[in-house]
């Protein structure tokens, strides 16, 4: 056990902030109120790691600490291997993790290469050192339920029962989630410290001894209206089909365990936590196979609560596909959440922006909030998420902030922060960032491309282009990994971090790459034919050569 | 049929000699003089393209011209997708090519996303536009088969006869690199109009009638230790087991036809030229299936001539890996050419540095061959390959020039060739860039990274940090492409051309692309272990934070 915490304050350790910003955002991902696991330096979503080991962990702090103002630090699944001489508008750091040649990415060949101490598994913020705990994925999937809600009950979730399992890094995030859109929520987790965990953050309201104490208590708060979160100590296995038995069948039914890692993400039904982890050591083989059933299994309980009412959808852990590979062949007769709730924000160049206070107060962060309210009068639902986030959310780690802003608004929130440096009115600059999981950023068929108007799912030039894009445009430190969410080999994604110094440079800087990496997304969805892409692109003058440019399309 | 040249001159069409550099280079890839099937945009290498179709190539044209010094354009699979602002000190193109989610990353997607037009494939260096004909591969198969010569010969090829099949765009400089090195080469191609070229272009000295006819033409020169070229119009399944039957056993055998691509770079044995052409487009599943079932009996002959004494070793096309899908298992028992011959070459960095003039007047070439060989007196093999590329051979499109150069040689000569424009020695700026087949640039098993000394050859974040850092670094511009030479699924690479036009910004430019550019590739064979590499860092000061820069390593 090694605990690591970011340091605070407005006092320089590296040579420029923009090093000692990536500093701080590593330790952070690896501080134990924030990530997963932090001894394994694992953050989230099953292995997802911010440094190879140890000794690169104290590598890349060594190199930071020392990284010049024109140089760049190269990275490569989480081991720091070169720094080259660049200038001084280029990024300090470039990340590349999980990256492994198509024919051969998959789950087999990369536990083969990490075997060898080559690689490393980044998931999207882990690796790319923006990981800011369960807030990160509550703004997404509050932004998910509200619009299930509002698309299929013409309101929010008051007198509704979701039923999902995984209380994990991500996961963690729905049971409050669904309380904030007044539904009431059944949470199967296995690892009974997962649980205690969101008990204690004010993530989950309660925990059932068994299912039918569960049940009986989400009737009632659903009878009652009232919101509440339930944790209940098993396999989702094992539960969902007892639940059919039961007929209880509940108004949502999704899941978000670790289902894109057969290994070290799922448990397989019929087992103990405790023989499913001495298996998963002794006879990883059998294992695997134990999980992919299992899932299948899950899959078919998920499709028989659909046919029997349920509103069913995937929420991005490659569930249904590994189904498929267990002759589920109509595991794909429900959806993933982006088509059904986030393309047509996408469409928009919305995403998760994010931001953390590198001087450590949470009194910089409600100043943030603050201003943002001010900035945006307007926007009355992103106004209401800051006030229950500000009431509801503790802090795990540097206090940090998400909420998704649209094209041209996270441009003008970035030079917001920058004056609130610049004048004093927070302590410290201020680190801007993002999830992979945004609209120009990804190329992931079983999640955020799934069903691309053009049937363009699978090609993955956008991510390339996109960050690409984020080194020309100046972002503190960009990354691409392969794997997020769905697992090695099914997605390809950028990242990007920039840091708000108060300086004019730092004022190029964050508006140039706030302005052009959700202009990719923008490019991407309108390429793809989506009327509103191309609609935000003529109003807000993004340059589409083939579509706005040169007169009459070709 | 729309024939394309390369505007010439010191006259800008465009608003800087970036974007000048860019248009120009785009057309010289389309050159009838250069390109192997313009009318169809392919510019080599079975289907590697430069612009999508000609409305793209329009579009292209057209933004380029339009685009401001604070601009990037962004082109997707060949297609120009967006404008960007970012800053004058940014690349103005960037570009990514064929690049597929890895679980879909195959010919099968490939070609359904490229009906529905979609995506392109761009090859190497035709989809990044610093194609320069077959000088391009000329040198770089000189030096292997020099190499090749030196290892199991301790001479060059005098006395030797090879024996290969394929004259298209790469292959066609098999003849010419031959005799350079004094040897006898039989070449078999069976595209009568590929053999007529490269006679006109005196790569190929001679055609014979049949195969007897060809061996005893080269039994008589090889006896006579004379250095001679011999096409044969056949096709080289049919020809193979016709030599080993006649009990005629090459010295070495190898090959470059375009294996990679089953279906529109490989004539299954058997059809004749006609016949396969029309099946290809009636029955592509069909031709496929003949296609790979060939390759195999293509890659056992190879074995037997193995067996029987001759040097085999595989020329980069994926001819073995195609064969071992129908079942030839040792097909891996011959060797790639890089592990044979040219990894030792990228551990110093060294690698396939090329430019064009971009006035058009071959002069200019002339003038950068002469003080290039002043900058380097002691280069003598470099001196010697210069007087020879100036002897035989003849500019194909804008005048160009290749020749490998290591780690900190390439940074001299583009300072040179930039004092070379400032001075006006040279009539308009220099275009300065490589093959992706490169030292730090590829991720390839089957060819550049085959048999990496750590077993990281499929880890490809090491071809994303080489994209990155050259876009960091201000290459004028950047591309990343799946599948070049093996095929899609089985490669990631990238690319950069980066312009001298003389001015202060572009040394600045320059030096810096053409330092970090192959110091990406010391740190990549660094960490692979090479031992060449780690003292080349050491030598010239590339920082390697595990190894040379924190005292003993961890
Ligand atoms: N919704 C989104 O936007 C989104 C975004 C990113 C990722 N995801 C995906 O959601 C998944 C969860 O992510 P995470 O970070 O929470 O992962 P995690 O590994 O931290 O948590 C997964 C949890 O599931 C539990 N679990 C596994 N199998 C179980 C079973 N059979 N029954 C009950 N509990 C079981 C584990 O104990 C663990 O607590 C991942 O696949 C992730 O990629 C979703
Ligand atoms: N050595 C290297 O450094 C290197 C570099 C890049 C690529 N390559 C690979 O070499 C291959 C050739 O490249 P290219 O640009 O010359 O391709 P190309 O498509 O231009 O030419 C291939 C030639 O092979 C001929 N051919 C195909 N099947 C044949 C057969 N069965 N018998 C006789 N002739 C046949 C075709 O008619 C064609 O002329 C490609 O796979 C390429 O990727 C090698």
């Amino acid at each position: 056990p090694r605990p690591v915490k970011a340091p605070t304050g407005s006092q320089l350790h590296c040579k420029g902030w923009y090093q000692e910003a990536a500093l701080r955002m590593l330790c952070n991902n690896l501080d134990p109120d924030n990530g997963e696991n932090p001894d394994e330096l694992i953050v989230y979503g099953g292995l997802g790691k911010a440094a190879r080991n140890w000794d690169c962990f104290d590598a890349i702090i060594k190199t930071l600490l020392d990284l010049e103002n024109n140089e760049t630090l190269l990275v490569q699944s989480g081991k720091p291997v070169g720094v080259l001489t660049t200038h001084t508008a280029a990024p300090r750091v470039l990340i590349a993790n999980a990256n492994i040649v198509p024919h051969w990415a998959n789950w087999g060949t990369f536990h083969e290469l990490d075997k060898k101490g080559l690689i490393m598994y980044g998931q999207m913020t882990a690796g790319s050192w923006i990981y800011i705990g369960t807030q990160g994925i509550l703004q997404g999937t509050y932004e998910t339920f509200a619009a299930l809600g509002q698309k299929h009950f013409k309101s929010d979730l008051t007198g509704k029962i979701v039923v999902t399992a995984g209380l994990g890094g991500m996961g963690g995030a729905q049971p409050l989630s669904v309380t904030m859109a007044n539904g009431v929520a059944i949470c199967i987790e296995i690892d009974p410290s997962r649980i205690a965990r969101r008990l204690e953050k004010r993530y989950l309201d309660v925990e059932a001894d068994d299912l039918d104490a569960a049940i009986a208590m989400a009737r009632k708060a659903a009878a009652d209206r009232k919101p509440l979160s339930i944790g209940l100590c098993a396999n989702v296995g094992d539960i969902l089909p007892a639940m059919i038995q039961k007929g209880f069948i509940p108004d949502v039914i999704t899941d978000q365990t670790s289902a894109h890692d057969e290994l070290n993400g799922y448990f397989p039904a019929g087992l103990s936590f405790k023989d499913a982890l001495t298996l998963r050591k002794s006879d990883p083989d059998t294992y695997k196979d134990m999980a992919l059933n299992a899932m299948a299994d899950h899959v078919r309980a998920i499709l028989e609560m659909k046919d029997k009412g349920a509103i069913a959808f995937d929420y991005g852990n490659n569930l249904r596909a590994q189904a498929m590979k267990k002759g589920v062949d109509n595991a794909m007769d429900y959806p993933g959440f982006v088509p059904a709730y986030i393309r047509d924000l996408f469409c928009k160049g919305e995403g998760p922006f994010r931001w953390a206070a590198l001087s450590g107060d949470p009194k910089d962060i409600k100043v943030t909030d603050d201003a943002l309210m001010q900035l945006f009068p307007k926007k009355t639902k992103m106004i209401n998420w800051l006030k229950m986030a500000q009431e509801k959310i503790e802090h795990m780690g540097l206090p940090s902030r998400i909420c998704w802003l649209g094209y041209g608004e996270r441009e003008k929130a970035g030079k917001l922060f920058n004056d609130l440096v610049r004048t004093g009115k927070v302590k410290a600059p201020i680190v801007i960032g993002r999830d992979h999981l945004d609209c120009g950023s990804v190329a992931s068929p079983f999640r955020e491309t799934e069903a691309m108007k053009d049937g363009s799912d699978a090609v993955a030039d956008w991510a390339l282009l996109n960050c690409m894009t984020n080194v020309a445009s100046g972002a503190t430190w960009v990354s691409f990994h392969d794997g997020g969410g769905v697992g090695i080999g099914y997605a390809l994604h950028a990242g990007q971090v920039t840091v708000a110094d108060g300086t004019d440079e730092a004022e190029i800087r964050v508006t140039t790459v706030l302005r052009n990496d959700p202009g990719t997304g923008i490019i991407r969805h309108a390429d793809a034919g989506y009327q509103t892409a191309i609609d935000v692109a003529n109003e807000k003058g993004v340059k589409l050569p083939m579509i706005n440019m040169h007169g009459e399309r070709p």
